[in-house]
C-alpha cells in the first residue's frame, strides 16, 4: 500500500467537503441538551485503594442521559488548592481494567482526571435507551434508524454531563477544564467541546465518527465497517440505508466541528486505516476555533509517542 | 491442523462431562416461563408480495418476552387443509434479507414456516431488557453478570413464544410442529425443545451456547471468544469472571438437554472451529430423548449438503 | 481498499472497451455449432428419491459436445400442464452435492429445472477433449493454445445442448425457457443465450470469462489468476502468451454479448474481487438486447440476497 | 506450532503402519507394465541453443503410456565416452521454464540428464487418458473412481518409459542410471525405482503420494487437501469416498516401497506441512533395499541446501 | 489453538527441567563481572525539558561493558530526601521515543527511575563488541559462536552497570533499588538480579532468553525464531548449531535463576506465543529466593493490566 | 492489487527523478576508495571437497574494508588457460549454505566465480565498523546517522575489494571480469560497477538500495520498511530522520548509476513489492552506459527463469 495512503498531504491540508447537516441540526441538539438538563446533577464516589502514594483514586457513578447510571474513574494528586481538571474518554470497545491506570497516570501529572466509561461498553455504565430496531454486532448501528434512539446521542450527552460532574467537584477549579481522548474518545472530546462551554482545551487523537460518507467508502479496517455490514444486511430494502445515513448526519463530528470554541488540537497518523486521514482533516478544516494539528507520517491508529509532549505542553499552557 | 481436530471420534461418541447446573436451575426456568406466560399471546401479520406463485408470505410481529415486539417471516404453500409447521431460528449476527428467502424455500417443501428474527440482532425485533452492566461487542456477554438480565434469557423465551404463535395460526396443525436451526439457531432449537412441549421434532445443526467451559478453552474462532475477551477486560477483578461463568450455567444447552422429550437430530462437522465437536457431543450425550447425530468428517461451521436430506426425511416422518 | 474499488460507478456505466474478436470469430462459432448439431439429441433419466412431496427429481445424462456423456439434475413440480423451463449452470469448481438441492429449490417455485454439471468438474460429466498441451491446475488454461481444443469450447456447446435437451422433455413448454447462473454459470448463461435461440430470458450473476485482457491486469483474486500463472510459467517463450491470448478472444463473453437477443439481466457487486465490476460492465455495455443491470454496492463474489426477488420477478414476467 | 510437529523423531524412526495394498496389487502393476510394453520405444530430439559452452541441450519427445506424446529436456556435457544418466522428475504443478535450467545445471555435473515433463502439467506432454468422472481442480482426483483411469497410473508409466528412453541414447551408459526428484518428483522417483529395474540409485526429496490415509488426516497444507475437498463434495454419497480410497491404495508409494531394490535415499524436513514427516517415514520404513534417510530439523517443503552434497556424493558413488 | 496452549497449568506449576549450565558457568560470569569492574564508574546527564511540573528528567550516558557509551533516561520527582530507585529495561527491538514517557510515568509514582537503552538497539547506546561471525537479522545470534562475543554478554553487564550508576546518584537511596522489565526487559531484570547484589526486588513480565532448548521447539512466534532461522542457514555444517547451543547455556535465564537472592515476581500470560509459559515456569521453578508468580489466563505477550497493581504493591512493600 | 502496480510501464520507461546527491558525493567516494586502497590486498583459500568432478572449490578469506576478514566461496572448472571471472553478491539476509551451491553451479558454466559473503550477514565475514547509534533489526539503519559509519559504506568497499581479489588470482583473466547479483546483490553489483573499473559487465536483478525516497513511500513489503520503522521510533525527534535521509543519498544506487561505464543489464518484475519497479527504473534511466533492461510482467521479487538465458548470453558475449 502507498505508505501515506488516502489523499496526498497537500490535498489533505485543504480538504473541506460540504457539511451534511440537516436544517434541524441545531434544534436537534438544543432539544437534546434540554433533555439532559432535566436530569439533576448527581454523582457519588467511593475511594479505591491504589498502591501509589500521593494520589487519590475513586470509583465514581453519576447520572447520565436518560438517568442512566454512568461509571467513571476519578483520580487526582493530593494537593491543597483547586486543581485543573481533565475529562478523558476511551476508545471504542476498548474500556477495560487499564482505564484505571491511564487515569492515574494522567492525574499524577497534576490534574484531577475523570475518565468516563461509555455506557454499554463497560461494566457499571448502563445503556438504557431501547432501540426500536436491531443492529449488527457493536454499537455503531444501534438505533440508527432514528436520531432520537441512536446510541451516540446518549453517549454524547453523557460526555457533556461528565464535564458538569467534574466541574462540580470541590477539588477542581471549574474554569480550567480540558477534554482528551483518542478514536471514539477523540470523537467524544470534540462532541463535548462542541456541545458544552466548559472545556477550555480539546485534545483529540484520530477522532472517530467523522465524515461518515467518506469513511464508508474508504476505511480499510475497523468499526466504520459496521455501517457497510449493516447496509449489506438490508440491501433488498434500500430505504433502510437512506434513513440510517440521515441519522448519521446528526452525529457526524464534521457537522459539530464549527460549534467548537475552545483551543483544539487534533492528531492523525498518515497510515491510519481505521480513521482515514481525510475524514480527520475534514473535521479539522471545518473547525472555526483556534486550532493545531499533529501529523504523523509513520503512524496508524495506535499510540503515537510524538503526540504526547505536544499535548502535555498544551495542558500546561491552557489549564495550569 | 490435525484434520479431525478436537477429540478423536471414538472419544467424542462417549464424551459426557458432568452437568454444571446449579440447584435452582429448574426453578429459574419455571419462573422464567411463568413470566413469559404472563405476556398475552398477540401477533399480527401483513402480506408480503413475493414473486413466486402458490406461496403466501407475511411479515409478522408478535409480543415476545417482556412484551418486546418480535419480528418474523411467515410463509406457507396455498393449501386447504392444516399444514405441519416449523419454527426456524437463525445464526448469531446472521439475520439479513436472506432470512426471507430461506423461509420461503422451506415453506415450498410443504410446511408453514415461521422464522423468528432474534431481538436486537435484526430490524424490528426489539431488545428491551436493560443490562446493569456493559459488555464487549456482540450479545454473548450482555447482562452476563445476572441470569435475569442475560441476553439469552429473553431470546430463549421468544423462541418458545414463536412456537405458541405458530400453533395459534389457523393454517397450522398445532400437533405437527418442529423446530430447526443452525449454530445460534441450533441452540435455540434445542432450548425451545427443552422449554416447550410443542415441538415434535428438533433439528439442530452445530448448536452454539453449549458446554461453555470447554468452549472457552478450545474454540479457535467465532463468538465464544467474546467470553475470553470479556474475561480479559476484567482480569484485575476475578469475581467478574466467577459471576459470569455462573450465569452461563443457566443457559448452557448441555444443562437443558436432559429436558428435551421430542425426537432430536444434531449435526456436526468434525473440523468445526466455531462450535467445537466436543461441545456438541457433550450436548448430544446428555440427551435422554430419542435421538440421532449426523457426523460430517470434512465440514466445519458451514452449510453441509449431506445434512439436508436426512433433515427433510425426518420432517416427513415426524411432521407429515 | 477503496470500498467500491475498480472504476467509479459513473465510469463503469459507460465503460465499453473495443471488442477483441478476430475476423473469423463468427465462423468459428458457426462451425462449432455445426459440430454440435452432428451429435444426435440423446438423453435419459432415472428417478431420484428426494424427501419432499410434490416434486419429481431425476439424475439425467445427455450426449454433449464430442459425444461426451454429460450429467445433470432435473427437477419439476408435479403438475398436469407443460411447465416453463430453466437451465441452470454452476460456478467454477463449485459443483457438489448441493447442486441437487439448488435445483429442487428452484423447481419448487414452478419451473422444470435442469442443472448441467460441467464436464470434468463434476462426477459423471466426461471431459473427453484431449489437449495437445499441458496447463496449470484448474481448467482455465486447458487447451489454451488452440481455440479448437480450449476447454470452454466444449462446455459452451454442452450448455447449448442442455437447452435442447430441456426443450425436448414432454413436461416442458419449449417456448418458455430461461437460463440462469452465477460466475462461471453466469458466463455459460450468456454464452448459451448468445449461441442458441432457445432462451427467452438470461439471468447472469457476476459473469466470469469476460473481458480477459483487463481481468488479467486487475483481478485481485480467483481463477482469472490461472492465466497470470500460466503466463509466468512460459515467460521465456513469449509466443505462448500471444497464442493463448488469441485463443481467449473466441471465448470472451464480451465478444459474444452482441449476439444475445433475449431479455438479459446481469448482477454485479461493486466489491467483487474475482470478477471485477469493470469486466462485467464491459459485457453489459456491449449487449444489444433488452437488458437490466443489478448493482450491489456492498457485495463481492457471493450470494446477493437483494438479487433474488428481481430475478424471480423476471422469471414470472418472461416465463410464466 | 510445535516446531517438529507430527510425531516425535524417535516415533517417526519406527513408524511403520500396515500396508494397505489389495490382493491384486501386483497383478494390477504387471498388467499396467505390459500395457506400457506394448507401446514401442520411440523418441526424438531437437537441439536447443543454450548459451553455455560444453553442454548439449535438446527438447525431446517420446511416446509415453497410451501412446501419449511426452516432452522432456535432455542435457549432457560434451564428452567422448558414455555418460552416467539421470532421469529427473519435477514437483506437482511446478513445471515451467526453470525445468530447463535445472536440467542443465545437473548435466554440467557430469551426467546425461533427462527431465520428464508430467503429462497435462506441462506444455507438450499430452494427458490422453479420459476419466469417466469429474474431479476437483488439480490432478489428484482425476480418474480417482477407477484405478485404470487414475491420473497417476499413466504418469508412473511415463516415468518408467523415460528411463527406457534415456537408456536407449547412444551417449548414455545404460548400466549407470539413477532417478531423482522432490515432492511429486520424489514419488515418481520411488515409483520408477519400484516398477523398473533400470535405476541403480533413487534420490527422493520429501516424496508425495505416500501413506494417503494419514495424509488426509494430518497434512495442514498442499495438494493432499484435494482429496479432502473431493470427499467434501460427495459427502451425501459416501460410496464415492470408499471407492476413491480404494483406488489410492494402488498408487500409494508406501505400498510400492517394498518392491524397490536399488540404493535409495530419502530426504525429509521435520516441519514439512505438505508431505508430513510421518507419511515419508511410513515409506522409508517399508523399504527393503539398501537405504539412507536425510532428516532436516528446520526445513519444510522447500529446497534443503544440506541435502545437496549427500545426493551428489551418492551419485558419484553409485553412478560414476 | 487450545486456549491455554503449552502444558496444562498444573504441569506448568511443577515444570522444572534440568539446568543446562556447563561446569565453568560460574567462572564465566565471575570473569565477566571482573571485566566490567575494570571499567570505571562514569556517568553524566543533561536536563531534558519535559512538560510536566514536579518531575526532573535527564538524558543520561554512562560507560557500559567494554567502555561502550550507554544511553538512558532518568526521571524522578522533585523531593528533598533520597528516593527509592528502579532500573527499568525495555523489550527486544522495542526502544523508541516512548521509553521516555514510560520512565516519567513510573517516576511520578515516587521513584528515581533509570531506563537503560540497550546497546545497538537504541540511539546513543553503542554496541562495540565485534563478532567474529555473521548472524541473521536481529541480535539473538550476534556472536553466538563464542560466549565471549555473544551479544547479551555485554548487555547483561550493561544492566548491572546501570544499577551501579543509579546507586551512585545523590538523589537515590542505594539500599532501596529494584529492577523491572518485560520480555527482553524481563530477562535483563532477572539477569541483573542474579549478577548484582544491588536489587532488593525484581519484577519480570514474561522474561525472554529462558530455557532456550524448549523455546526453539515450541515458540510459535517472535524472536526465538531467529535461532531456528540461524540453524537453518547452517544446516550443512551441524557443528555450528552445536556450538551455538553451547553458547546459549551461559545466558539462559534458567541457569542464572538459582543465583537470585532478592524477592522476585514473575508474570506470565497463558496464551503467550512469544515466550511460551513453560519456558517462564522453568525459570520460576528454579528460583531459590522468595518469589511470587502472576498467572494470566487470557493474556499473551502484551501489557497485562491485572499485573500492574501487584507490581506497584511490591514496590511499596520492598522499596518504600 | 492492480497486477502491474506502481506506475504504468510507459511511465516507468521514462521515469527519471532528479538525483539527490550532495555536492561532496564524489569526494566522499574518492576518500572512501582511498581508505580501501590503504588496506593491502590479502587473500587466502583452503580447498573444499565438493562431490562433483572437474570443478575446484575453495573457502576463501580476504581483507576487506577497515581490514575486516571477509569470507567468500570460490569455484572454477579445472582448465589450463585463464578463465573469465565473475564476482557474485547475495541478497539481503539471505546468505546460507546455498551460496556454496550457487557458486559452483555458475562456475560449471565456464567461469571463475567468487561469491562474497556480506559482512555481519554471514559466518566468517566480520562487520567491524562500530556505529555510534543504535538501529532497528536488520542492517538498513546501522550507522545511518553518519555516512562514514553507515553499514553499506563498508559493504560497497568489500564488493570492490572482492573484484580486486578475483583479478589477482592466477587462474583468472583479469580483463574479463563481470559482476552479478540480485536484490541487495543487485545493488552491490551496480555499486561495484560504479566504484571500480574492473567489471566489463554488470548483471543486476531487481537492485535494492535504489531511489530511497520513493521506496519509503511505496514499498509494500521487505526491508525498505526498516527505514519507516526507524523513523517511527524517532518521531519525537525529527532531526533524526533528516540526518538519516541525508546519509542515504550517499548510498543510493540511483546516485551512483551515472558513474557506471561497463555494459549493464537490469532485470525487474512488474509485480515486485520489495524493490518497486519505479525505484529500479529510476536507476536504469540514470545509467549513462551501454545498457539493457529485462521486464517481467508476471514476476515479483523472486527467481525469474526468463532472465537466466539473457544473462548467460551476455556473459558469453562480454566475458568469453
Amino acid at each position: 500500500m502507498q505508505q501515506p495512503y488516502d489523499l496526498p498531504l497537500e490535498q489533505l491540508r485543504v480538504y473541506q467537503p460540504p457539511l451534511t447537516k440537516r436544517p434541524d441540526f441545531d434544534d436537534f441538539w438544543s432539544e437534546t441538551l434540554q433533555e439532559l438538563a432535566a436530569v439533576p446533577l448527581r454523582h457519588e464516589r467511593t475511594p479505591f485503594d491504589y498502591p501509589v502514594k500521593g494520589v487519590r483514586v475513586y470509583r465514581m457513578t453519576f447520572d447520565g442521559f436518560n438517568h442512566a447510571p454512568i461509571e467513571a474513574w476519578l483520580a487526582f494528586p493530593e494537593q491543597d488548592k483547586p486543581l485543573p481538571g481533565i475529562v478523558q474518554y476511551h476508545g471504542y470497545n476498548w474500556a477495560a481494567d487499564n482505564q484505571l491506570h491511564e487515569t492515574v497516570n494522567l492525574a499524577l501529572k497534576g490534574y484531577a482526571v475523570l475518565q468516563m466509561l461509555c455506557r454499554g461498553q463497560q461494566s457499571g455504565s448502563v445503556d438504557n435507551v431501547i432501540s426500536s430496531n436491531g443492529h449488527v454486532t457493536g454499537w455503531m448501528t444501534k438505533g440508527i434508524l432514528n436520531p432520537k434512539e441512536y446510541y451516540y446521542r446518549a453517549v454524547y450527552m453523557d460526555a457533556v454531563r461528565a464535564l458538569e460532574v467534574l466541574r462540580d467537584l470541590p477539588e477542581v477549579d471549574g474554569s480550567r477544564i480540558g477534554v482528551i481522548g483518542g478514536s471514539q474518545g477523540g470523537a467524544l472530546t470534540l462532541a463535548a467541546a462542541a456541545l458544552s462551554d466548559i472545556p477550555k482545551l480539546a485534545l483529540a487523537d484520530y477522532p472517530y465518527l467523522s465524515h461518515f460518507e467518506r469513511a464508508i467508502d474508504i476505511a480499510p479496517a475497523g468499526p466504520y465497517g459496521e455501517l457497510n455490514d449493516y447496509f449489506r444486511r438490508h440491501c433488498s430494502f434500500p430505504e433502510v440505508e437512506t434513513k440510517a445515513r440521515e441519522t448519521l448526519t446528526y452525529f457526524d463530528i464534521m457537522n459539530l466541528a464549527p460549534r467548537i470554541r475552545c483551543h483544539t488540537w487534533i492528531g492523525i497518523g498518515l497510515i491510519d486505516t481505521i480513521t482515514p486521514p481525510s475524514t480527520v482533516f475534514a473535521v479539522y478544516n471545518h473547525l472555526a476555533c483556534s486550532k493545531e494539528i499533529g501529523i504523523y507520517r509513520y503512524f496508524g491508529h495506535e499510540p503515537i509517542p510524538a503526540a504526547i509532549m505536544p499535548k502535555l505542553k498544551l495542558m500546561m499552557d491552557y489549564l495550569q
